[in-house]
């Protein structure tokens, strides 16, 4: 049984305005919400029906109907599980290593994938731009799985973050230099743009060097999706060797 | 005016089997209606709003209502033009350079990125198994963009088909190698498995060679989706030099 200022409470949480204003997020799905469960991320409650309960005791724990699920749900149709957790406090980005930066990255999908990417590469730090999708957007958790809880998330006006960085810009552009032959620094920024647009002009003006990937197939084939082209360049700047120690 | 059979027979494209049966399939969106207008596939006939006409006069075009539309589409909000193309008959599979084949892959989207990679990196041949979406799928074509018109498509059993190609088999595991110090022959066909299952027991005993991309984070990490991997074992390919030309 959930009482109705809850039911409130929860179902605001898909609007980014609410989320902020209450520091809360929510993620749906066994698998997501255990990982985050047992991740560093404090939750806040966690909805679940009677025959999903999941194997921990907790007081976090509140058994819902299925009517109730519904009503919180974000998805057409709920999965069992949902579970709602503080949003973290952004850690101060130290721009050891690589960070990426994303320079209003619009799609949900898209967004997921590259922190999915990030945890996987060992990239510790995502800088985003104020126009960026925001990460606690239901969808994007949808394709981040557990990610989240091992990126540390920054948004913050690009042009203003990126010349207090102190270590190299990399942009990713069509026209860039072909990045499998390019020297990378063991320190650097990895600057992916806008679907549509690619990266701004002012941000364009604050790289010190441009990244391309080349194109080996029809002239007229669409341009790579801006997930499938960060998991090209992140591969590449470690296979240059340049980053944490393969585990 | 679209008269009840056509509307109903539209509706039905949305069902593999009746995209089987007629040899017709559907996409919708300006972008990608007209790259396909524009491809040597052949057009069955384009509905499109009448504020939305094509800049091309063709017995092809059909002016519809909005209502119409939304009966016809397969997306939620309908965006003003749709076209009916017949299914291209699959040439023969040559195996001369690389091709990608696909186990049982089952994301639309992941599949629809595949296919669009292929285009990218100059990949004409794409072999599915007969448990992989259809690549004629709404959601399929929704990702591709107009690749569709300039990748072969062919399914069949991986387990009859692989062993006549004659060219190396390498596999994508968890466990394989890293692709980044493997030298890789001119031709040689790339085998991508199952989102959640990967590839199959049997077609892993017909590889020859097993790679994989290193993980550089926390040990935690989800595996990499398989369109992200796809994108960067293919640009491991293009990067050793193995394939077409650069453009």
């Amino acid at each position: 049984m959930v009482v109705k200022s809850e039911l409130k409470l929860i179902k605001s949480l898909h609007q980014k305005k609410y989320r902020n204003e209450h520091g809360l997020f929510l993620v749906e799905g066994k698998k997501a919400v255990l990982e985050l469960y047992a991740s560093p991320l404090k939750a806040y409650k966690i909805f679940v029906l009677q025959d999903q309960l999941p194997p921990f005791a907790s007081e976090a724990c509140a058994v819902v109907t299925d009517k109730e699920l519904r009503q919180m749900s974000a998805l057409k149709t709920p999965n069992g599980i949902l579970g709602v957790f503080h949003i973290p406090v952004s850690q101060p980005l130290d721009f050891k290593g690589w960070t990426v930066a994303l320079d209003d990255v619009q799609d949900p999908g898209n967004m997921g994938t590259i922190i999915r990417l990030c945890d996987w590469f060992g990239i510790p730090n995502l800088l985003c731009s104020l126009g960026t999708v925001d990460c606690y957007n239901p969808k994007v958790l949808q394709a981040t799985m557990g990610s989240i809880a091992r990126v540390n998330l920054s948004y913050g006006a690009l042009e203003e973050v990126l010349p207090t960085a102190g270590v190299p810009i990399y942009g990713t552009f069509m026209e860039g230099e072909v990045v499998y032959g390019q020297p990378l620094p063991p320190q650097g920024i990895l600057v992916l743009g806008n679907e549509g647009k690619g990266i701004s002009a002012a941000v364009a003006r604050l790289c010190n060097g441009k990244l391309a990937i080349p194109q080996f197939g029809h002239k007229t084939a669409e341009s790579l999706n801006v997930a499938t082209a960060a998991a090209i360049f992140l591969s590449e700047i470690r296979r240059k060797g340049q980053g944490p120690t393969q585990r």
